[in-house]
């Protein structure tokens, strides 16, 4: 069948149904309970900035790939493309009086307005924190911490940090002389792993062989051996330091108990350009995505006013949904359906109301369909008991058809719902 | 001081700090939870839909008013002013073959382009619930004690419901031969409670005073005589349906046992233009403004192309905050900071996770201050305990500065955290 476009999602957007509902709110939930253990405090954003705000904070360049609008007044406004600038102008309007560091931790939808191809999601929520006020390892050892932690918590099996540093292709790019331009597009061709277009990119802004092949290397150095693997491609007085930080922070995530899930990997490239320190994406075996992403951005809140350096990461929801285990996720149908003969509907609802107390998921039967059609429509649909209040008695049906007579007091008094288990 | 632009919230828009957030959060969880035990399981649809999708399911008019915008593609996309179109377009699209009647929740943000005075939102947030597939008034008297239900759930006291019927006021007009527009300003002058301008539209329509009398009248049909009252201004065939109905929904909403906080009146007038049947505000007796909405749409889910009658409501959650309780809203500080001596960064640390396991909010020394500073900016800041990890035993001081050391192996071992009672 050909649908009209008013039936569709646009591109890029999605409808949640019960079960993936369901399951995004527990996750969402979850996370948030655990960043609230560490003690991160929500708090919430406008789905809307000023245009300015995100360009602020995202970098001009980001400016062309918003989602934009123009209000009645002619402001030009923009969806988020992700929580941190946001976060951050939050702190300079609302929180510059609190004692540092601050733990926040938030949980909203963000939007792409570049992304287009198959799969790939123009809105999709994010859960992050951000831990703000410190400039030290300390501080982003507890969040890659937290990160681990996180991920685990909402059903994550396998996780893995992989941990690098901006501030090691910083220091070889500077190395090479390139402008402006140019760093752009050996960035963006690492981060597309176009490998062969970077030696050819390399080549014409004359990029002598030794230290192409530095660049190329990049993505080798990655796991154990990788800091080592790195002294000898480059050795600058900045790459000296950055090596020596993911040295001292993956001895610190020893502490924290996470140190065997994480790996050093130089060729981690983030897609906002606010970080200025270490940076890292959490996966998981099963997927081939990372399934969170964060890292240290010490300039990004001077930006707005307050001269606080800062870490965070960020939660990709969907990814998550995708990685974790969904066992414990209900089935979404009912766990009583009432029906009532002539008259009952008063004890009917009365019933249902007990019920609910005690924590069940109830419906009335509101189409007064005859009993048999009702129950066994019912049970099809996944519903464990179903009640026909008759008077004094009620008949109660569980899923396998046994049926047997209770007294609708006992129903509406018993702790715990105990008849329901003879 | 005067503020930048990128440093503000857009007008309309909010951040939310902290307290209210978590206010937040609790609310809606709650709503959602209730929801869900009376059978209603959440869907998520997008934030932004296509614009035709959108004055689908709102009417041309409603164009007029959303925040639009034009992706990259060039498709006319906008903001949902509220979720009732995008869960009929969900259940058209995903939902067809499942019995009903379907019971859906949905919980998100909503724009309104067209608000701008000041306090008026342009986003807020949405808790609501659809019964979808009946045309039944025991439908409409599920969905009415649910939203009664739901708000004294969320902590909303003297709770009130007001009943009314969009065929009340369509009749009338109908007897004085309007033209459309003519209508729609009528609609307009009454929903803004403007009657001398309501008494001049009217008299240049050259409608007789008897019945301008009873259009004048009708925000006086409220209470326990309006059905009474309704009867003397009115007497077609609609109006004796009309209110016929709604005493019968009045009495099946007793026997929900909600029948004392429902009171009939005819002057309700919705925003949206998709109501077909009863329409009902709650209310509670500490704010000005409904903090729900809804009524029966029999007509909108087969605009996108399923003959579904259906009937359901909206919460406003910025209303229910500003009604409800704060009383057990936590005050947002951690319940335990752990510092730690020279070398027991991991000791600290392993005790932080496992108070966190025992459902505690632990946050750990992270600025590296000595502890009677440490100790000092936590407890003023709201912490209930503050620990010191030295070696085997710690020193564990209470907010009201009393000290006594305890053995690091007690505090990882003791289950529920005994020791801090001692």
């Amino acid at each position: 069948m050909l649908r009209e476009r008013w039936q569709q999602v646009p591109p890029g957007m999605r409808d949640l149904l019960p079960q993936e509902a369901a399951h995004t709110r527990a996750v969402t939930d979850g996370l948030l309970a655990r960043m609230r253990r560490w003690g991160y405090r929500e708090v919430v954003t406008p789905t809307l900035e000023y245009f300015d705000t995100l360009v602020r904070g995202e970098g001009t360049e980001a400016g062309d790939r918003l989602l934009k609008l123009v209000d009645r007044s002619g402001a030009l406004l923009a969806l988020r493309p992700d929580m941190t600038p946001s976060v951050a102008r939050l702190v300079v309007t609302h929180l510059r009086t609190e004692p540092l560091p601050l733990r926040l931790a938030y949980a909203g939808q963000v939007f792409r307005g570049w992304e287009s191809g198959a799969g790939r999601p123009r809105e999709f929520a994010q859960v992050g924190c951000e831990l703000i006020g410190p400039s030290t390892l300390e501080a982003d050892a507890e969040i890659v911490a937290l990160a681990a932690d996180a991920l685990a918590s909402a059903g994550v099996a396998d996780v893995s940090i992989s941990l690098g540093h901006v501030g090691f292709l910083r220091g070889m790019l500077s190395e090479f002389g390139l402008p402006a331009e140019g760093e752009g597009d050996v960035r963006a061709l690492l981060y597309q792993k176009d490998f062969v277009g970077l030696r050819a990119l390399l080549e014409r802004y004359g990029v002598p062989p030794p230290r192409a092949d530095a660049l190329v290397a990049l993505p080798t150095l990655s796991g154990p051996d990788a800091i080592r693997a790195a002294r000898r491609y480059v050795d600058t007085p900045e790459s000296q330091r950055v090596l020596r930080d993911l040295e001292d922070l993956t001895g610190m995530l020893d502490a924290y108990g996470v140190g065997r899930a994480v790996r050093v990997d130089l060729s981690i490239i983030r897609d906002f350009e606010y970080y200025t320190g270490i940076v890292f994406e959490g996966h998981t075996t099963a997927l081939g995505f990372p399934l969170l992403g964060g890292g240290r951005y010490d300039r990004l809140v001077e930006r707005f006013g307050a001269p606080y350096p800062a870490t965070g990461f960020a939660v990709r929801l969907d990814r998550v949904l995708a990685a974790s285990g969904r066992a414990d996720i209900p089935s979404g149908a009912p766990d009583v359906a009432v029906a009532f003969a002539d008259g009952q509907r008063g004890q009917a609802l009365r019933l249902a109301q007990a019920l609910r107390g005690r924590e069940l998921c109830v419906t009335v039967e509101i189409l007064g369909r005859p009993w048999e059609e009702m129950a066994r429509g019912a049970i099809a649909a996944g519903v464990s008991r179903v009640v026909l209040v008759a008077g004094a008695t009620a008949v109660v049906r569980e899923a396998n058809g046994r049926e047997r007579m209770v007294a609708v007091s006992d129903l509406l008094d018993a702790p715990g719902g105990a008849p329901w288990s003879s």
